[in-house]
């Protein structure tokens, strides 16, 4: 019996240790998996209703800009989303994005005409080992096909936009955690992560701090692939029911790169290492005529709690991306085996026992 | 006879007066121009190889990231360019994004296999009062096309991704001009700007300091349109053959915003106003095996005839764009008058004399 | 009897036409005035209680980083200021730092204990040419007579941190202007402007667009100085009564460059260009106990009007600079005109008469 | 025997596991240490000639912007230092930084004058808790005693601006290491680390990955000190010799924050933490007169093995800080511990057994 997934950290998670632990959040996937095809389409919706006229706050940190993900350069200007968030292969970004733009266009008849063009979000992950990247298979179906799969459940691991990715040379994908937080004078929170793991080189992975991937590294007697450079990326999503500003998401999102560190990345060259945050506290209307929201922010030094819980749900995520994964066969035979494959054998305490220093 | 366009500044243009005075620059066009379908898409290569094996160092200056261009997070990064500058309307940006990515596969048959993805770099301003902009008539073809056409004469006002712009209610575009620089000690240098000129209020226009736009809206006695507040967007783009790296063009690019300025923009929350600046001085190679360039940098001290060059020419080609816009009429009858048009019954000499302060 | 100074843009200004302007804005000078040393401080107060307890929001725009302003890392971090804002030459930042800490622990007597430190906010040109920088005269005493001084009148000119400061070859220093913004939806606002003017080229000057600069440099047979590089900066302060958080008040800042821009500036290597922009309209506490304040901000779609009020305000507000400021002699016997002296036997109504546009 | 200090990651440290492993480093302290006083003052200088004269490339990454030094604007702008770099207290950051400037001005007598001004590159965590911060004890004659005593034998622990920081509630302070790298078609690199580490919450911390805080949490009956929240803060110097542009010592900086987060810091609110990397390969002069260097920089592709070397080292350093610090007792008697104290009773080779992960 493999090892149990750790627990990372000293909070509690939320009830399903996912995203969409924050009341009111949605993720769904399209999969596209047949023979060099393996790659995907995922949405993260912030509520139910329509982003472009409701739009939360949010906040994005550029930890590594070796990446084509769009739709940032407003964000980081106006520090509100105007559409859901859509991750996919690097290739497919042109496609989603107009499914985007064309799905605005639906509810907003006006839109680019007497009202603004909207900006689309669509982060991304070169997933070109295991899927034929070069084939831009992804059309605007998929797209809306995600969108309607929206829910609370969250499938991880190779799925959606994950389905391609690779991870520390083992399969990555989709992972998501949450942490709740409660401190004096700052309420009870939830803070949600969601990441797309196509990062990392196994000898540096840490899981909990230990030097898993050295092991595992040397159990390999054949390497699953030879040794690459990265050339992978990670997204970040980060949700929180905390009121905070554009401002103060920034500061959350930043705090995405502790978790993802510990796991045993240093934010090589080649990998495009990007986080957003965004909070469902409250609402900023499209349209002026509507009354802006009044808001009491949280006091930035009551943060520290929401801080931990970034980093923490981070790096839980990913090693739910890491755990949940199933062996993919792809692209010319290329294979990305799973981590609890790989463990099945370990000592179900193994990692536990880890955790115990001897005195 | 209508008054002759104003001479900006006190250096001396290039030969053309255009961005292509910087020796290896081209411009191409893509004029789609039928109805209500008024857009287009323009290219600006840096040099006639292939930009992803041979990138020229960039650098950007978001004065106002109210836009959807896409590419600029990582030229942010790593201080180069992979493809052409495209420009074009912004819900076309994803049909010429994906028409980069394939145009760099066709080049690089491992473009995101066992070589890393290219990064498309298309900017946009919104054109949606001309074209009817939710038809997306923008596709692959058109961004070859312009690639094709590319040379050094370069057609101005409405053309390519300038036909359905407006500026200052005015026809807006395509415009272009060059400054030659000459100091002790920094040698012969040339900056060349291309703008697409898509914003500003017509009270607020100024032709070399001049008050013009006030003028005209009292003589158009039926406003060309309805006040509107700025749903516009101008880019900038700068070449210059002096050997600048990414930092030294990020701050020649912030200089874009100087004669800017002078037209009359002060940054309309909705105007996404983007400079970028690009050297051919030198190239740096995408494979890691071949040599590196050996260069040496001008002094940022000497930058200071290169910053008046970059105002100067950046003011100038807003200047071009607008006087060498022809009227258009496009969807739902939207009309823009040319400026040219407008001045035609003013005396020659209006604006020269304007210039000469009485004692 | 010289031109009267032009009214700059279409706005009116409030009752004084200063930064003052802005209900509970205060601001005082300290000045150096003998043989060589001319120097000084002057102090922005945003209202007249504890700024390390109040903490109005406030944000930055680096038009030009050559500067060597302190305070602003924490401000881009937190969005809030801890103290007034100070202004000096160069050289006397740490002495006005200083001062700035000894002032907030007599108010806060745990500040760098079990409170967290302050943040000083100095911002600083480079007056050596007038004044002997390198003597470093400023003192806390200083900076607290600035302090003490602090009112709704503000002299403007040779006076306080502006008393070294030179501009366009001529004498420049502290100028100050406000403009009242009505927008439908948006209410009514003052934005007000207070600049340190210590930059530029004489025939560069422009005043409302007409290139004077030009003709005050043939008219100063011998000039007042060898022709030098940009050794300057300015600094630009904004205030408003409008709720703006931090992230709308960096783009208000941002707009301080568009006003900048139209005087004749490149943003010259050498001039540190600087703008900050703080609201008046609420306060951060600093104590987490006390409650945060509900805050309904301007929506950013009605934010135009603010940013033609800066924009015109920091022009204006330099022409004050320029216009108010009497010929000082400083160091060496270097001396500074003043434009008002330069333009006494122009025709009253020259500039006025260049408005208009002869049709 | 107390377990050895692990050594972090694959790269091999340098000779002597200090920053000054790369040639022309040098380090010096002036330490403070009497009663209610623990601070001092701690240099790193490039080279050995004029800095004002000789500039070194370099390049800041702010990881959380909560923090009070001084120098960063200029070096973001123009990518090069003036001066030596200094650590000191926060309140003594304005007394360190006119010693810069009289020390430039003593090398350069017309600095501020036909020279531009120096720009003081002074970093800054606030040591209150063990040292009377108030007082401002630092001045000019302590930073002039740190520089005569750079070398490149480097003390660390609670030495110079190290003497009276804390980090995870134990005695932090000034730590250093190096790490050498050699990659095919880079040549042989050396990265250098020191840090000033003033941050972290006792059971975050974790040595090569293992919980080690959360243990000693446990073992400490009586706290070292009552659990606050963070207030610290850490400065991050990376050197190299490699040959990097500011852009891409930037880069460099931005890994540091690996390293950090690998210690327990998930970047906490009050936590100023700064990074800055410099290159020795080449300098840029000062004088435009004099030829500017040809520099063929190490390509983008190629800096992995660099990253993981500031990961690491940054990380090394840390550990340094902490094993090498003594405990000091400073202000109104509070104690901080050292942390080579409290392991002294572990078994010699607990963290090393720990690193083996069963089979």
């Amino acid at each position: 019996m493999a090892p149990a997934i750790p627990h990372i950290g000293d909070l509690p998670s939320g009830r399903r240790d996912a995203i969409t632990d924050v009341a009111g959040v949605t993720v769904g996937h399209a999969t596209l998996a047949e023979g060099d095809v393996q790659t995907g389409v995922t949405v993260v919706c912030a509520h139910g209703g329509d982003p472009y006229q409701q739009r939360v706050p949010a906040g994005v940190a550029v930890l590594n800009g070796f990446g084509k993900s769009v739709g940032l350069l407003q964000v980081e200007e106006l520090g509100v989303l105007e559409t859901p968030i859509a991750l996919t292969n690097t290739f497919s970004v042109p496609a989603v994005a107009q499914a985007q733009i064309r799905e605005c266009i639906a509810l907003n008849p006006e839109c680019g005409r007497s009202l603004p063009t909207v900006n689309p979000l669509v982060f991304e992950c070169n997933d070109g080992f295991l899927n034929d990247i070069q084939r831009m298979v992804v059309r605007e179906e998929h797209y809306l096909q995600a969108r309607a799969a929206a829910g609370e459940a969250v499938a991880q691991g190779s799925v959606g936009a994950g389905r391609g990715m690779s991870s520390f040379a083992l399969k990555g994908g989709i992972g998501t955690a949450s942490r709740r937080v409660s401190a004096p004078g700052a309420g009870l929170h939830t803070v949600g992560a969601l990441v797309l793991a196509n990062y990392g080189l196994l000898p540096h992975l840490r899981i909990a701090g230990h030097a898993v991937g050295a092991r595992l590294a040397t159990q390999l007697a054949a390497p699953a692939a030879p040794p690459e450079a990265e050339k992978g990326s990670i997204i970040m999503l980060l949700a929180t029911d905390a009121a905070l500003d554009a401002r103060q998401l920034r500061r959350l999102a930043q705090r995405a790169g502790a978790g993802l560190a510990r796991t045993g990345s240093f934010l090589g060259h080649g990998s495009g290492d990007i986080a957003l945050a965004f909070s469902t506290a409250y609402t900023v209307p499209h349209r002026r005529e509507q009354p802006m929201p009044e808001v009491a922010l949280l006091h930035d030094s009551l943060l520290d709690g929401l801080f931990q819980a970034a980093a923490d749900s981070v790096e839980q995520a990913i090693l739910h991306a890491l755990w949940r994964a199933r062996a993919v066969t792809g692209r010319d035979g290329h294979v990305r085996p799973a981590l609890a494959e790989l463990l099945r054998d370990w000592p179900h305490d193994t990692l536990a026992k880890l955790r115990d220093i001897p005195a």
